[in-house]
């Protein structure tokens, strides 16, 4: 039954990935645990972009549209999904949201899956690119215990680092663990509040988007 | 297909629930999301109730066994279970455990789920209170935006309180929210790193203890 779901899920997936490529729409799929700062981020990662790069937002939770309007002080466009009890986002309501969107000109699509480190990793949308947050409050060791969410991230992006020293965040024994588990995944250290390592992750975006844009079939 | 399994689900928690009455064990399900502090909660919990009560616990983790390893820490028996991809544990997989622990003298049961917000809140394990951690770096709003595993509480434990103002934590705030969605359920404020709020915890649980073990009948 699970394997039903997941094998229509990914097929759904792939349409809409041929959709985005057709559209030149660079993807990105956010996934975390709950609290780990997706929302702060992804906000001060639109303001950053906004001037070269048109981005729209999917925001999904169970309950509350509190992401949805945080992220409209961005001043992109956010689509809210409300999951109720479901707990990851699926290829379906991504498509399904899409039409509620204004694609011209649209150059970035994020999407902000529900805050869950287990269940969303089984569930492609389409994206180009999986971006895994771990904040420093959580503990060096979670991409050790939670090895299918690590294990799909192309980046890891390394959260509240303006907390790091506070909570006696050890970067040696992070960055070991996210290695082990990911070794090919980009790495970024970042502070959403003090604004480190945004440049270094805006750069890698402009550039990622100028080699979609390339694309001129679904391949 | 889901329907079935928690309807199996619950049948096995009765059993455990019957189970463990007829033992006199007080048992507590502590969930939460990812790096909110349970381990090292539960830790500290169990070293200070260790002269009164003799204390088992429970873990479960998708993968690794570093939690069991620091749980022993304190002393206590514990078992793991390692759950692979599945994202909650299930009233099968604790009668299972209970095979490994020895139950002589044993008056206090903590079951560690999986560090997951949303999908652990539909499978009650039989336990007598479900501990819903909530740290302050993970954002006030958390209540709202996962109501039914907050809704399922019977005590919610705001962890982390030594991080409270490098987060610029809104006691208020959280606090309403919590009675919100929650306006039965307990609630302490604590640190496991400091100690603060861990004596009422205590008090608190061996008083639950004091009117479990009075029960000689499963109703």
């Amino acid at each position: 039954m699970r394997r039903a779901i997941l094998d229509k899920n990914d097929r759904l997936a792939e349409r809409n990935r041929g959709f985005f490529r057709a559209r030149g729409l660079l993807v990105l799929n956010f996934l975390s645990s709950p609290g780990s700062g997706k929302t702060t981020f992804i906000r001060e990662s639109v303001r950053r972009l906004a001037p070269d790069l048109k981005t729209g937002v999917i925001v999904g939770d169970l309950a509350t549209d509190n992401d949805a309007q945080r992220l409209r002080e961005s001043g992109a466009p956010v689509v809210q999904i409300t999951t109720g009890t479901v707990c990851h986002l699926e290829a379906e309501m991504v498509a399904r949201a899409i039409k509620q969107l204004d694609l011209a000109g649209l150059k970035l699509l994020i999407i902000e899956n529900v805050g869950n480190l287990v269940c969303p990793a089984s569930y492609d949308l389409g994206e180009d690119l999986r971006i895994v947050l771990l904040s420093v409050t959580e503990g060096e060791d979670k991409p050790l215990k939670y090895p299918p969410m690590f294990q799909s991230a192309d980046v890891v992006i390394i959260s509240k680092l303006d907390l790091a020293q506070a909570c006696g965040y050890d970067r040696e024994a992070a960055l070991a663990n996210i290695r082990r588990v990911a070794p090919k995944a980009r790495v970024f250290e970042t502070s959403a509040k003090t604004g480190q390592g945004l440049d270094a992750w805006r750069e890698f975006l402009l550039q990622q988007q100028q080699e979609r844009k390339a694309l001129d079939s679904p391949a």
